[in-house]
């Protein structure tokens, strides 16, 4: 059974498993032909005379999969309600084809949001690696939450 | 006719209009589906229960739409070789439906890197505007590109 949570069910230090995302040549370049066109997102040929060395993903849709991890194993099974921003994303080394990528969340702050009363913000640090555990990517990305008692 | 640029071409102060993006539910509620499925992202009923108060782009939609007009207006037309990542991007308002946003980008840094010759980075803020001139997004952004006397 998943649990549902709160802005009270996040402390300091918890992490959290976000699973593995297999990533495909095709979903590069589909994602790369809408919203970021450059060549050494479109082909293997263009990657390889570029500076990535191959066709590499998007960060953007790196970061897109990364949301999608994130929903799938945290979000829709809690109380939030939205994002003010992020903070210091780090594209560390190319998505490829191929590569099986291991999300997790670890949460190193949060606070009650005096602004807005029954809201609380919880602040994580993601970070994306290899299955030969290689540093993929890394985020910090503040998350607004619901309180238990008001969001029951 | 446009002008292809290199590093040497950008200056601290300088600004790009980057155009305007009409902007679609059916393309909300796509991207949504695929990387950012909250409800607030996928229906206007949901949204209208939400703290977003009707159906709402996700945030990273809003980002990629960025990336798309940036590499129409000024990426696909330069020496660009890709990103080490991202600084303080901030969700100021929700974008819905039928938003015309226009996007535009400042200069705030150059600098020449010195680990990889031949090569510098710029940094950017980018601002996304409603037709009235609301903020509705801004984000730093540092890109790299080959300089005139190696990129040629």
């Amino acid at each position: 059974m998943s649990t549902f949570r709160h802005f009270e069910d996040f402390t300091v230090g918890q992490r959290f498993d976000l699973g593995e995302k297999h990533v495909t040549a095709e979903e590069i370049i589909a994602f790369a032909r809408e919203f970021d066109p450059q060549p050494f997102h479109l082909s293997e040929e263009a990657g390889k005379q570029s500076m990535l060395g191959g066709l590499a993903a998007s960060g953007w849709h790196t970061i897109a999969m990364l949301m999608r991890q994130l929903c799938d194993g945290l979000l829709l099974a809690s109380s939030c309600v939205g994002s003010p921003g992020v903070d210091k994303v780090r594209w560390i080394s190319p998505v490829r084809p191929g590569d099986r990528l291991k999300m997790s969340a670890e949460v190193i702050d949060t606070r009650i949001l005096k602004s807005r009363p029954g809201l609380g913000i919880v602040r994580f640090v993601f970070t994306i690696a290899r299955a030969d555990d290689t540093q993929v990517m890394t985020q910090e990305n503040a998350i607004m939450f619901g309180c238990r008692e008001t969001a029951a």
